[in-house]
């Protein structure tokens, strides 16, 4: 019998993980329920009609697809099946394909219960996703998503709601240092007004490797792709100016004077920094960055990047606004919507990294009964019952072993209190109390154990 | 452009359902950890080496196979391909399936992690599993299960306990007329040990209907069958036998008097019995019913069932124990256990009809703020603000519009309270308060406002 092995790129979540991604999710979900957004679920399976042509070409190839039930064969094309025409047989072989992300089931979700949503509409999502992406280093075939967005509204209200989500969420994490990066479509059009004739995507994919591969590499690779170099120049102008936030707004300002795209973007992100102000809140942590360009072909407003500052792992979250979340399906419904979405296996890896998980994040019972004997046993079950009934997360050993063991498994389980009993103490009444961490022992009355516990 | 749809038998858990469902699993998951278990996540798919000749065969065909990736026809057989021999390609071309029930994946997780788990290994799960079924009233192809199991060791305080906890978990939930079935695989084989030649499975098939077709037609059944008249009349007189726990577990000791397997599983149920006494508890809910026969493939011990009286669902939690989780993966590693697990879907549909959720399971702002203008909506932010400090979820109407859209919005979210600001609240600092069940308007200061909602 062979030893069974786990699917590539998949991985379990013991108890200890669990817990540590339990605490990491509880803080999400807490946060986007304040700011007033509500779960949805949608099914791990879609059809392939949904999910195909939303993700690029690179996308339909990583997905998972499930094979018909039954006889799939039966309406499979001969020929196809003949020359082994592989891509052409997937489609009459298979109808469904597992969630790749959680945005396009959302959008599929508001079309089809767009008469009984309320909008604007405040949903979020936790939930796993997959990939069939070769697996790496930190890039997984499934892993979780926690997605948060508004739809059906316009109001620049939510861009400031969605940094205040992220500072909130990291303060509750306890990560300290970073930097919540912010850009807009409009100053990225703009940026690239000044390049006249040059190829609007080359631009931006070059400028977006800066930080990786340095002002000169970006711009030898722009000048290969036929960027003059008088307009690189003054992107690059652009892009090195050094200041606060407050002051690069006033450079551009002037720069993009006679853009109407840039007049758009300076606008709405003055207006975001406003919005902030007016919450009372800071410009602590944000970043505007005329470099950062993701989601270059669905973003159309303020983008978004969250990095933890000092330490070597990408993006941890990110989003921002776009115009045309249902068109995919509804090119007569296109309603304007901002999101973003948190990356849990990079924030667990950084938590680690930086030694953030607190000790209470564990899951695990708070006292073990370990007793010496059957009598001892029983009594212990009492116990035990008065402690859950005080809603004191606690077990007893279910077998008669010897003391040593009962300890081992406590400190093995980080259990960090073990109530010993023996004959003396089911006679007295007085228990032994025993801290797993200190070492130390007390005689004390089961009414002060549980006080002591609690 | 079609209307996107769902798959069959998947469905959408839009905001009211997800905060019911999350009521439920919120329940169950802390009375897990109230008794000590820890959670476990595996992953949605899994080896089809791993699930396959685990289910049975109507098992196998119900598993959800995932094709593999690229190019997956080039490593399958040309005849099968051409012969349309289904079967045998399905092999060839697919080597992952989703996860089927929780049980096979922790067996999997058992015996790939046995060196580093602490046994008694306490381990709850909490995740959706896939079946191609038909689709039909109340099955889906996919749905949660809530599992919780004990592996490694044979103390029957884990059969007390599970006991506890359906009671503890229906308590949270509020359903009060439920009965907890209990019988014990050995009790079964000493029924079957009256009907010398009578197939064992025959008799535990027939008898399992008796609560649906009744005495007469189980017996003809059985007659069919082969079994014979004087055996079956002994049968029913044990079967037919009415009264408390502890009397029937008095008349089947006399019965049983010379059944070895007979005297094991009263043993068993007595001591069950008395350690439910030990805790503390009541056999309130508890009956022994010796026809209750269900998973005889794998319980080896005692074995329960609970429904919930006067609501037309099946069984909403069932369990037993086990002699042999990991003997599928490793024949020399044979671990007791026992485990039982919840039906989420059934348990809601139940709670709908008992009309049992309560309405704070609702998850939404508890406080809409709402605004006459552009200066109030300002004032507005900075309200809100304080309201989320003090933990309050809460948001504001993102646009301007007029105050009753604002309302109905409130009113479809099922939003409590809403504060609407004018200019008048701006100059005066003093809110008002509306309070959406009554209708109630009150005056009342910022401080004041939050005490009032907390």
């Amino acid at each position: 019998m062979e030893k069974p092995t786990l699917p590539k790129g998949t991985r379990d979540f013991g108890p200890a993980q669990m817990a540590k991604r339990q605490f990491i999710f509880n803080n999400i979900r807490s946060v986007f329920q304040k700011y007033g957004f509500q779960p949805l679920e949608t099914p791990a399976m879609e059809n392939l009609s949904t999910l195909t042509g939303k993700y690029g070409e690179e996308g339909d190839q990583l997905l998972f697809k499930i094979l018909n039930s039954g006889d799939f064969l039966k309406d499979a094309d001969k020929t196809n099946l003949e020359t082994g025409n592989w891509k052409l047989v997937t489609g009459d072989i298979s109808e469904k394909g597992l969630r790749y992300d959680l945005t396009v089931p959302f959008a599929r979700y508001v079309v089809m219960n767009r008469h009984e949503i309320t909008f604007p509409f405040k949903r979020y999502q936790i939930q796993p996703v997959w990939r069939a992406d070769r697996p790496q280093k930190g890039r997984y075939r499934e892993f979780y998503q926690c997605d948060a967005d508004v739809v059906g509204t316009d109001s620049l209200i939510c861009e400031a709601e969605i940094i205040l989500m992220i500072k909130e969420v990291f303060k509750g994490l306890g990560i300290q240092d970073y930097t919540i990066k912010i850009n807009h479509r409009a100053i990225l059009s703009s940026l690239a007004e000044i390049c006249q004739g040059g190829n609007e995507t080359s631009l931006f994919v070059a400028i977006d490797k800066l930080d990786k591969i340095g002002e000169e590499k970006v711009k030898e690779e722009l000048r290969n792709r036929g960027f003059a170099d008088a307009n690189l120049t003054e992107v690059f102008e652009i892009l090195n100016f050094k200041g606060t936030t407050i002051e690069k707004i006033e450079f551009i300002t002037k720069k993009f004077a006679n853009s109407e795209a840039g007049k758009k973007g300076i606008n709405d992100l003055t207006q975001v920094l406003q919005i902030l102000k007016d919450f009372n809140a800071t410009e602590e942590h944000v970043e505007f960055d005329i470099a950062l360009a993701r989601g270059l072909s669905y973003y159309t407003g303020c983008i978004f990047e969250v990095k933890i500052n000092n330490v070597a792992i990408g993006s941890v979250s990110g989003g921002g606004r776009y115009d045309n979340l249902t068109g995919v399906f509804d090119p007569n419904d296109k309603k304007s919507g901002v999101g973003f979405s948190f990356g849990v296996d990079r924030l667990y890896d950084a938590m680690e990294e930086l030694n953030l998980f607190p000790q209470e994040a564990q899951i695990s019972s708070k006292v073990l009964i370990a007793h010496f004997d059957a009598d001892s046993k029983k009594y212990g079950l009492r116990i035990l019952q008065q402690l859950r009934a005080q809603g004191i997360a606690s077990e007893i050993y279910p077998d008669a072993v010897k003391i040593q063991k009962q300890l081992d498994y406590a400190n093995k389980k980080l259990i960090p209190y073990v109530i010993v009993i023996g004959s003396e103490e089911v006679k007295s009444g007085v228990l032994t109390l025993k801290n797993m961490k200190t070492g130390e022992q007390q005689k004390v009355r089961v009414e002060k154990t549980i006080d002591l516990i609690k």
